[in-house]
């Protein structure tokens, strides 16, 4: 696999995430991210880890860097339908990952994005 | 990866295949997906193959049979995100994908599936 697809819902990003991130495929999403949150006027992101049964410290520090970056561009990161375990590792490991705000599934998600974002999820483009 | 997420966003459901579907995982999409439409009451499903470069016969005939059992079960399957690769190789395969509805992206497919269930989107488990 090249790239983690970035699927525009709406006026929201979901990405689903698969794989382990590894360096070059991390990068890659930071980057198509970034440029998608732009292009499409994206208020909101939500990233889904629900197939990740492990994470490491690298993986974490991807998810709040992204998390941070797009908040850099006025769009909020919610990290949804993270495994029990991952939780536990990631506290284990000392990452208490203040930066990123998270939700059980993707519909919580939506819902804490329409409630945090005035005038909801329209993008930005049209006004 | 041992399996791929199947999202539910509002009253449909969304799967990202970002993998070849070989034999196992295939099965096991077929069985959580099928499963997933009777416990939400969904009645729509997106599948965003976006990510693929290349499809083989085998792909085809899953996404086919995917759409199928759906339909089965009274969901309407749409396929989104074909490159045009695919698309090429498809029909060079002699798979004319007929049982299969497409959509440019997930967007227009959200459009498609409410343009065809009588009702909208609204999930089933109400009604």
């Amino acid at each position: 696999m090249e790239h983690i697809p970035i699927l525009r819902v709406g006026n929201f990003l979901l990405v689903t995430v698969q794989v382990e991130l590894h360096d070059q495929l991390a990068m890659r999403l930071q980057d198509d991210l970034t440029q998608a949150i732009v292009q499409h006027g994206a208020r909101g992101v939500l990233i889904d880890i629900s197939a990740l049964q492990l994470v490491d410290s690298f993986t974490g520090r991807m998810l709040a860097n992204i998390s941070l970056m797009s908040r850099v561009l006025d769009a909020e990161t919610i990290v949804v339908g993270m495994q029990p375990a991952v939780a536990i590792t990631l506290v284990e490991l000392g990452m208490e990952m203040r930066e990123i705000r998270t939700a059980l599934n993707v519909d919580k998600g939506i819902a804490i994005l329409q409630s945090l974002l005035p005038g909801g999820l329209e993008g930005r483009n049209g006004g």
